[in-house]
């Protein structure tokens, strides 16, 4: 190693120094991540958009990205309750004007006072400000139905990415058939494939059953937890519900079940519910994996290791750029999560702001309070809009020959499985892309239209499928299904 | 394996399971992370603070947190400008308020264009928004003189501690002799040893020279590299400046043989910058190392790959809450900053408030704007208290006998040096505890001052130090730095 590292200097000397860090000598973690949301074809919609800008002709007229769950961005309206708050917070002056509701001023007191400095200035402690997580443990006892929380269990996070990360940080460990296998999804959320590379630790794949409209099978959870053993030693269990991409939203049964067999398997349970206020199918309700596990009894209760994570992102806030979230862990060793909260203080504390917001979001006008009516009006208004597209989604689509669509049950997406011809197959080949991202790609190159392959979260082999949010306001939303739908039609009749 | 799995099963339906997450299957790279600045001894001083407010007597009436560099929680107000600007993004309903000033309002205006949907609740480009960092580009090129600064090498985050773990992630490589070593200063700032410890990375120390003011010793980081070389591979070189705890400001001479040095060896550079608006003593000046590289020349300038960091958190304005921060590339391989940007992507985005908050730090108001005047005074203001508490502080620690405190050039803390008797070392070991945190701990009880012992940033072996931050208000300062030599004269005697 001397005598390389004398190399480089002599070639620096020689104006020929390599780099120290290439894609070479980088951690090559890194290297395998990957990032569909953010991917290639969000890179491109960013140069259409600039070509636009500077006048270069196009078949389209604006790019519409439909490819992140990311409302505000499709022009959703911030729920004025959460901003009047924030803004006091922001700006304390402006809690001796008349323009705010006392219940906000009142809040926005409370939420001060519990910051250093009374600021949103100052760093909170690194598990998050004591009374929001109060507050949280409050918000969560009234979801389940009164089983208590502890707030001393509620890390608060820098978006549900962060508790996500952090948890798998914790629970990876071991070498070769030692080595952390952590069972996903297929089609999952592609945090999680990302974060186990960047950790080296083995994905294990289930599949959902699309012919069940996504649901998530006991056999086939079985079926991948068996073979990954002989692989590595699989020791966490992670749902998303409701479902990104897929939008299922998982029956109380499916939730015992899978309760059951992560306790008999020795699994650690990671329960994404980002988003539990997105549900709008008939019959589908949102059953929190804490409920269902403490209303299970012993030893489920009492002994099965679970993590849940919320989001400040989602629902029908929306507030994805203030980064605030949760994670509430139960039946964690002691031990262990005193070592999580001593992780998380490295990166000192979560966004304050974000922090704020969140507890807005878990203690909302009540309706003796001023802000009650409009808070109630608004958050409706959103969440109707938002159950009406997911029906429209799915109506459109299933009208289109060769392309199928489940029920959006909840979440904010669609994940349409399409037919593309052999000849589009090959031809994607040639060109070294999946096919789905060649339809993809031409898609956003001749409509505008910004969405994300299947082949980016994960599907059975030779099935094909795009994800697209369901949040451009209804009339755009309209239109866009009209175009992708006659633009599939198109494309198969190109390629047939 | 398999049979482990099922004994664990077995033992589940005997009521008896063991946990999956416990201590020992826990990650151990997490177990050995450190973080002194929120370790035993602020948990401590979070219990003493609830006994007060218990009503429990104490020989104090508060606790005093002078652990950690946070301006607002100790008192520091915010600077008007800032706040106005942000509230008006956070509720742009406010733009019609007579209240604001105008180029408050035409800030906050295009900050809000630069946003998804113009609101500060989508998610941003996980790089940062392009016209912040086009603003922090133009910053740079002033602070340095007019070289230039491209915004694509300019990369928003949650925060310095984010860019800094991010910038290790990418070095971290290799395992035995291979594995990846990286130069941090001792005494250091202990997000790099955590960091390194969870990346499993090795920790190269050299160590700064406390006879000289806390100098960095072109001959001690030799030393350093080369005994590191028959162990692991470095392959990265840390220098904080300012520095933290050690409040030293680095010469243009000193700079540059780091500069040289580096090339030399074929050393990342990461420049931690996060104090460079925090000079205090008179002849020390801030040289920003991107600066010094370029005005070096060739090979340099064109080949030295540079990471510098800065953030929201310190200087003048203090906003640790909102977690502001950037880091900026220098001569970085093209594939390694792609691929940098993509693990950023991961996380989706650093929070937008902290963005907007990070952009008025870079381009505040101009001597033509109507807010310019106050916003001058209330910075100036800021600064020169924190010069005359600096200075204050050196001169009370350096009439105690046995307390010896290098002047305080930067940054916002003093790292002063104590003599220990011999029989409190002792007493020290025989309860498990390093000498200083026997003392800090004491202390702590004693006085209500919380201040991080120096075994918590390293020392050289047998030094004895504690770190405590210039941020009270100066009569509280004053107060502060007298009971705590009182306190030591007491301490000393009690042991001699
Ligand atoms: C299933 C799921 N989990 C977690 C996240 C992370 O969201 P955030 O970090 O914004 O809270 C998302 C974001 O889209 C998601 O869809
Ligand atoms: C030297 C140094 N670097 C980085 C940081 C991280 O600051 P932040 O993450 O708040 O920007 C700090 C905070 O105290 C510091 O002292």
């Amino acid at each position: 190693m001397a005598s390389r590292v004398r190399d480089q200097s002599q070639a620096g000397r020689n104006g020929l120094k390599e780099k120290v860090l290439t894609l070479d000598t980088m951690n090559p973690c890194v290297r395998r991540v990957e990032y569909a949301v953010r991917g290639p074809i969000v890179q491109r919609a960013l140069e259409l958009e600039q070509e636009l800008r500077q006048g270069v002709k196009k078949p389209f007229t604006e790019v519409i990205r439909a490819n992140i769950g990311d409302a505000q961005a499709m022009g959703q309206r911030p729920i004025t309750f959460l901003r009047q708050v924030l803004a006091l917070c922001v700006h304390p002056s402006l809690l001796s004007s008349p323009d705010f509701p006392e219940d906000a001023k009142r809040k926005a007191e409370r939420i001060l006072q519990a910051c250093g400095g009374h600021s949103l200035g100052s760093y909170s402690v690194s598990s998050g400000i004591q009374l929001i997580r109060e507050d949280v443990a409050q918000y969560i006892e009234r979801r389940d139905g009164g089983i208590p929380a502890d707030p001393n269990n509620i890390f608060l996070s820098t978006g549900a990415s962060d508790a996500i990360v952090t948890v798998l940080k914790l629970l990876v460990s071991g070498e070769g058939r030692a080595r952390t296998g952590v069972l996903i999804p297929i089609p999952q959320y592609p945090l999680y494939s990302a974060a186990l590379a960047e950790l080296d630790a083995v994905q294990v794949d289930y599949y959902l059953d699309e012919e069940r409209a996504w649901a998530l099978d006991l056999a086939e959870l079985r079926r991948a937890l068996y073979q990954a053993r002989d692989l590595c030693r699989p020791r966490a269990l992670c749902v998303i519900n409701p479902g990104n991409p897929t939008g299922q939203v998982q029956t109380r049964e499916c939730i015992e079940a899978v309760i059951r067999f992560a306790f008999e398997e020795g699994l650690f349970l990671m329960a994404d519910e980002v988003y539990q206020d997105n549900v709008y199918a008939e019959g589908s309700e949102f059953h929190s994996f804490k409920k269902v596990l403490m209303e299970m009894g012993p030893p489920y209760s009492t002994q099965q290791e679970l993590a849940s994570f919320h989001s400040a992102s989602k629902g029908y806030m929306g507030e994805c750029g203030f980064r605030g979230g949760y994670v509430e862990v139960v039946n964690m060793d002691t031990d262990v999560q005193q070592q999580m909260g001593k992780l998380m203080s490295v990166r000192l504390c979560p966004p304050v702001p974000g922090q704020a917001l969140l507890d807005m979001v878990v203690s909302p006008p009540t309706p003796s309070d001023p802000s009650f009516a409009q808070f109630q009006a608004e958050r409706r208004e959103v969440l109707a809009e938002l159950s009406a597209k997911a029906k429209l989604t799915e109506q459109v689509f299933n009208k289109v020959p060769g392309i199928h669509c489940n029920p959006v049950q909840g979440a904010m997406y669609s994940f349409p499985r399409m037919q593309l011809p052999p000849r589009a197959v090959q031809r994607a080949q040639e060109l070294g892309l999946a096919p789905d991202m060649f339809f993809c790609l031409r898609l956003l190159e001749e409509t505008g239209i910004c969405v994300v392959p299947g082949s980016g979260f994960g599907q059975r082999e030779g099935t094909y499928h795009f994800r697209m949010t369901i949040l451009p306001p209804m009339d755009k939303l309209r239109k866009v299904l009209e175009k992708l739908s006659h633009f599939h039609t198109e494309f198969t009749r190109e390629f047939s």
